[in-house]
């Protein structure tokens, strides 16, 4: 059946770039690839078409066909696949269990929550408790005294009912104070929307901008494929920015404005300007010098500044800093008239790592009123984000304070967290560096490393012959080999010719020797057997 | 602003109908009150355009501007100004609160949720405690229990990871044994997609079907505007069935028939049929029979049958029982390769109403495996839907059973919600048979009353004066002289010429009288100011 699926994938590629010869496809210049790369795992023949008729490949939207997300890839099913195979016959791979370095979800790796903000959400989840005697033995006195003032922010104390569609106010009160305490700059409480983690916030800002494949996005390559799956689901068209990898996967103007005039040329009309900071899948920071040009551009171009500022806790070295693009804007002088930014942050990254409660808000700065009200109206259609979420997005932004008595605590948890992503982010960039062929940028911040490989002219001969992608090629035999998941370049672009992947930091720092090894091991067996 | 809001999307609509002539714009044949209703709120000139280049009303999508969502439309906004007024200046009013009947949030009118249900949530969003001896005084030995196997399906007991974007496979599996239980007939936990409520799972669907404007959806006529939102956002065409207000609101398969080979006619391709049942916004529960017909009906037309079960548990009356299409159309003998049933259950409603745990599912079957890849693609681009609403979807399949320390009080405190809820709905139907000109079906399930209005035809022409619809004026009337908030019928779709609003049975059943009494009131001296 899958045969069928990229036959059809294949189809409609074609007849896309024949029907709108303007779209830019090159952003996805490993798009070819990438459709190769689904073919790799054709061992058996396709099944009979299904006799069931209302829907088929040729009949569902051609857009969700074309979406594309290789987070969750092929790579991670073979990973479930071997994890499946693992328990029902232990003994039957040369590993005893897989690393998952593939996705930014620390806590599915050991990594533990912060104790004071699970307190605040079990308390608001079950109320009753809170002024019973044995909780106060149970919980910090402060977690207890936060949940009141969380249940006194919501109508009714009512934790179970749909708030307010951008999310409750006073927890939108206490977010806009800590972006201003963040920032130096005020924010104000109407301008966040509460989201079920940031996915959601980014496909609303893309379905409000994108009205045919005549829109652009401009985009980081490499770039998360959310960016790339949104803009696919919503019939657009990714113009790429390529990132310097020589300069630290540094972000140029002047390429910017290549791409930006190589867009018109080709009729399409950008729109936005995606950002990520600190970089995903690059884990660069940006510096504010390079910041103040990027928002220059965008206010010159009439770009909408669309910000993942997801990773603005995950920063590891002293000579660079976080600022969000608002404050940098505003530190220009250019206020909500002169420039529309919207900045995403989620629960799911910082020291935090919740991904599971899908918490996150987008500030949504410089559009009128009449276009705050479409957001709004979309927000509403889907009612409301989750209300742990919620709390739990408000936390983030307003944790302990010192004096509080869950701050030494809090402290502990939150410093041990980033001192230990700080190390193993080295421990493996160090390691990318000493393979043969590998070269790593160092990750100043984020979750992730992006090294690139040199691959033997002969293994992307056996990549051709088995109809992948060399760089899905090398990470599927790594996972064959070692039960190590990282994910294929191509699912996050590179430059035509170049071949990287993805490995998260996450992994325990006791896995970490483990995944050194193993992985040093595999590459010179793998340089040694495709040695020209 | 506004009005250059309604401006656009009039001149959307008519450039939609020129351009597509075949698109059914009939099914809104409200939509032109629709729209016009937007407009009652101008009082202002409109602002002069905003200086912001990048965004406006004439550059967002414009299936953005199409979309529209009454439940949290204008006259909600209208209550939430009133609500901030009598809080600033008490007294303002000739009411003293709002008494919002607008919306399914039963937990914002003072519901309270279900004790065993929050204690388990909140033990699996901090274990630390479970075994903490305290946590035996507060909690009771079955949630504590239910929390350990919740943990123990979780990979690594890690409540704060992304899961499967399916869902977490124990918690499906609970499930799938819940609607299995619930049917006779088995359930796939592979079929069970977990979603943030069941208004994501709904637009993952239209998404997936709908290509163009040349897609058609059958929707129920009046029906929850979920659905025009969401097919307008994914751009394709509503076609309408009527439910027939005379029988009950029952939904006749002459007139699916009958609209379908309309729309046929002029080149639509219908896609799927939507049933919500029990209904909303008219809460009538198909008898079994009927049921058995609109499956035969999507079986020939090939037709995906989306299947709107949120209000399962929300029966009450005795001669109706819920039947779930799937277990209806098993029991007719069809299995996976004969129809394609996609079932949506949510958190939201039945004796529970946790509207804000943003919890639910779809159940998908009939469906190739390579069309249940793509879905899983688009569920996956999201990652997952929050772990809290994901083990509260399988609380409520599985809920305590005779024997277990919880299952007294737990059914104490369902069946106290069910048989108020049951009062209410009586309570309420009989007051709206009492008005003049008012007709009012009973509500044999759901969460709501649909009654008509006969309004004076001198009402109709000063709500043309008002530039409003006529149900529209008689809403807004009602909340600025009482503080009650119902939905204009409008927003649900009606036959033109007739008039109705939406009105929930959920305020506390001490709040009934004053509803009851205020709206009586009400209504008399506004058929005496437009007796013609």
């Amino acid at each position: 059946m899958r045969r069928f699926v990229i036959g059809s994938a294949k189809a409609l590629f074609n007849r896309s770039c024949q029907n709108h010869p303007n779209v830019l496809l090159r952003p996805l210049a490993s798009s070819h690839s990438r459709f190769l790369s689904s073919t790799s795992v054709l061992d058996s023949p396709p099944p009979p078409p299904s006799s069931m008729a209302p829907v088929s490949l040729d009949t569902i939207n051609p857009k969700v066909l074309k979406c594309e997300y290789a987070v969750r890839g092929e790579v991670v099913t073979l990973a479930q696949a071997l994890q499946e195979e693992l328990k029902s016959k232990p003994g039957s791979h040369p590993f005893d269990e897989i690393l998952y370095c593939n996705i930014g979800n620390p806590q599915s790796l050991g990594q533990q929550p912060i104790t004071f903000f699970r307190e605040v959400l079990a308390l608001c989840d079950h109320p009753s408790i809170l002024d019973k005697s044995e909780t106060q033995g149970l919980f910090s006195a402060d977690a207890i005294e936060r949940a009141w003032q969380i249940l006194d922010q919501i109508p009714g104390r009512a934790t179970g009912a749909y708030s307010h569609s951008q999310g409750i106010k006073g927890l939108r009160d206490t977010i806009a104070a800590g972006i201003a305490a963040r920032d130096g700059f005020p924010a104000d409480p109407n301008d966040i929307f509460l989201t079920d983690g940031a996915s959601p916030a980014v496909h609303m800002m893309m379905q409000l901008l994108i009205r045919s494949e005549k829109d652009g996005i401009l985009c980081p390559i490499p770039q998360y494929p959310l960016y790339s799956a949104s803009i696919a689901l919503h019939g657009g068209t990714l113009v790429p920015y390529y990132l310097d990898e020589a300069a630290g996967w540094g972000l140029e103007v002047s390429e910017l404005k290549k791409q930006l005039a190589d867009a018109k040329t080709k009729g399409i009309t950008p729109r936005a300007l995606v950002v990520i900071n600190p970089g995903n899948p690059t884990g660069q920071v940006l510096a504010e010098d390079n910041q103040r040009e990027i928002v220059d551009f965008c206010k010159t171009e009439g770009l909408v500044l669309l910000a993942d500022e997801v990773y603005q806790e995950n920063v590891y070295v002293p000579e660079k800093k976080f600022h969000s693009f608002k404050k940098v804007a505003r530190s220009m002088g250019y206020g909500e008239k002169d420039i529309s930014v919207v900045s995403f942050q989620s629960v799911s990254k910082g020291y935090y790592g919740e991904c599971g409660k899908r918490g996150g808000y987008m500030e949504v700065t410089g559009f009128g009123p009449e276009i705050r009200e479409q957001i709004y109206k979309v927000a509403s259609v889907n009612l409301c984000s989750n209300i742990s979420g919620q709390i739990l997005a408000s936390l983030v932004m307003s944790p302990p304070k010192v004096g509080d008595e869950s701050y030494e605590s809090y402290s502990a948890e939150k410093d041990g967290i980033l001192s230990s992503l700080a190390r193993r982010a080295k421990t493996l960039e160090d390691a990318f560096n000493k393979l043969e062929g590998v070269t790593c940028n160092k990750a100043e911040g984020a979750m992730y490393l992006f090294p690139r490989i040199r691959l033997p002219e002969k293994a992307i001969k056996a990549a051709e012959a088995a109809k992948t992608a060399p760089d899905n090629f090398y990470c599927r035999r790594l996972l064959n080999a070692t039960g190590i998941v990282f994910v294929p370049g191509s699912g996050f672009g590179q430059v035509a010719g170049t071949w990287h992947f993805r490995c998260t930091i996450l992994p325990q720092e006791d896995k970490i020797p483990a995944v050194v090894s193993r992985l040093t091991e595999f590459h010179k067996s793998f340089m040694e057997e495709f040695r020209n």
